[in-house]
């Protein structure tokens, strides 16, 4: 298979029905849940090679090949392909787009079947346990019942350590990137920051706007451009742009775009409302809020992952502001207070949060040599490459 | 002279009006200016012991006392007044409404002579050097030939470098704190984020506003909860709110303010909007990013303070990440290229940029000490006291 092979085609998406309503960590049952995904590879036949791959705030289930709607390459297209460290010709790679998404699965945009309307804000909120639910059922219904590894950066970390301390008996091995046990205060603040900024577009019309044909765009871009900055360290912001002037060689004060980063971010939220849904942003961003294994298991991480038999890979960068090192060795903790399989690579890089979406050789090198030892481990070789693949 | 007796009233602010044009940094000539300005304690009969106190972004003269509009005790009461490091019975303390701000100095929502109507964005853009030019002509007026200190955070410190680079016959000492000699490439990107939110929102209109009679308010404070995350440090927020939830025992499932921090975001954003002008926001962050005194002179910070004799204390925040100490540093290395008189202090603090808002010993304790010494070697005495104070 190569890599144009597996060009990707909105209209060709897969999606799945879940068989029976989906009870919400809120309580609420909601049906029916659709969920859109996407394979590369091909599962072989002990079904041992699935690799999940959670996606972050923003992300879908284009992780390799050209996406659809923006025509760029999927948002791990560096990881994911024949020969590369999620090498396809090895391993079945399945990518959901989550609970509450925008691009085809059941959320906010989508219609509800009560009202023949989109549901807006009538959509329940979820949390990142109900996304992961839905992607347990999925793999229940196309008869995966165990996980090779479950993997993702941001909120995809936060996915891959609800499904080890959820469904442990269901996955080998877990590889959080870049991610937390729970959400910061300072992160639910920049999350809050652009519910605000969407909220107080009159565009929004109470999240009704898709019903009332108008999209809050400015909005929307806003609390992109105030995430993008979060997701990018000082001296990569420092290295890309400086105080480099855009298109000019001297000050002309005023209000356009003067330095080339004031474009940059311009240009990153203004594309961003192409593709993205305000409503799922709430929704989304609420559901990270909400996140805290600790919470949940009595206020220590620990019982999260009693005597699990998971084999975890950490990985943070250490120019990451939003998800410092810190965070993932606290999970390293208690993970060896259960004397867990762990290991933990704090990889140099000065590219900040977005380092997991980028070509950084440490991180990939590192990813690649757990892949292969844990897929020794369970007697998965390199000779579990599918034939048709 | 007691808190009591400098509380301050707006209607007793005095304003002064420059008696020739401001020649901005852009060519632009603006006239009339006037400067709304706050004293506090008595100039002596040598003049020799005034300190000029600047103002950040959200600043305004009024430094101690109660403030007229929010009611609540100026922005450096704990350190400005009888008795207090910056001592009103020693030192005849000046601050004024920067350039451009909304406290009765000329800005955007002052009235353009030439229109009949607010300036709006009919103001000319202004920079950091046209603030400290209108703060010398004040001075100049008054009769003050040379200041004892000039001193200030954050923005402030700009101002203070500015001085020092332009005017270091005219002051004894500088006091930058938490500040910098170029405004970042991420700092510039945050203020682009609060620019954005205001533009973005419909009761702007265009810069106009106060002439239509709306407010952007949504804007405004979209903007103002942004640049709020970025003045505290995650350890700051972790220990103040934590995940704690706002008025409630359990996660409610809705996208209200569920959790403290959002809660006090919004209390933040939407007090704002009452005492600023969503056009100064604009003007004001603008000077900020424009600031860099090493490119102003051809690239080499050390050619800013040439010879100076200035003497210098600088201070930083290890909690501070808008602002970060190797900032200060860089100017502490430019210094002592010129040999200059320089002490700097990295105050240990989890209070992020903020800190030098608060009440912080070891901040206050380096600056009294600073202060002192600065005092004893031009002989401004204990005795410098005015009679009347």
């Amino acid at each position: 298979m190569s890599d144009a092979d597996i060009i990707a085609d909105e209209t060709l998406a897969p999606r799945l029905t879940l068989e029976e309503p989906l009870i919400l960590q809120s309580g609420v049952s909601l049906s029916p849940v659709t969920i859109a995904y996407q394979t590369y590879g091909t599962l072989n036949d002990e079904k041992s090679n699935t690799v999940l791959v959670c996606h972050a705030l923003t992300g879908d289930q284009y992780v390799a090949g050209i996406h659809p709607i923006s025509g760029r390459e999927g948002w791990w297209h560096h990881l994911v392909g024949p020969g590369k460290v999620i090498d396809t010709n090895r391993y079945f790679v399945i990518a959901t787009n989550v609970l509450g998404g925008c691009m085809g699965s059941t959320g906010p945009k989508e219609t509800n079947p009560k009202s023949g309307k989109p549901y807006g804000l009538d959509f329940p909120v979820f949390t990142i346990r109900d996304m992961v639910q839905a992607q347990a059922r999925l793999l229940e219904q196309l008869g995966i019942e165990k996980v090779f590894c479950v993997t993702g950066g941001s909120m995809g970390a936060m996915q891959a350590l609800e499904w080890a301390h959820r469904f442990p008996e269901r996955i080998t091995a877990a590889v959080p990137i870049a991610g937390s046990y729970r959400h910061s205060a300072q992160n639910i603040a920049f999350n809050e920051v652009g519910r605000q900024a969407i909220m107080a577009d009159p565009d929004w019309r109470q999240g009704k706007f898709l019903e009332e044909n108008t999209v809050p765009k400015r909005g929307l871009a806003v609390a992109r451009m105030a995430a993008h900055v979060t997701y990018l360290s000082e001296p990569a912001l420092h290295r890309k742009f400086g105080r480099k002037l855009q298109d000019r060689e001297n000050l002309t004060y005023g209000f356009d775009a003067e330095f080339q980063v004031e474009s940059y971010l311009r240009h990153q939220g203004y594309t961003f409302v192409d593709r993205f849904d305000a409503n799922s942003y709430l929704y989304v961003t609420r559901a990270m809020d909400y996140f805290d294994l600790a919470e949940e298991n009595g206020g220590n991480l620990v019982n999260a992952f009693k005597d699990t038999n998971v084999r975890f890979c950490l990985i943070s960068f250490t120019s990451d502001w939003l998800f410092p090192t810190a965070e993932s060795r606290e999970i390293v903790h208690a993970l060896n207070a259960n004397a867990a399989k762990v290991s933990f690579v704090e990889v140099e890089s000065d590219k900040g949060h977005d380092a997991f979406l980028l070509d950084e050789p440490e991180f990939h090198g590192a990813l690649r040599g757990f892949l292969d030892g844990a897929a020794r481990a369970i007697g998965l070789g390199e000779g579990a490459r599918g034939e048709s693949a």
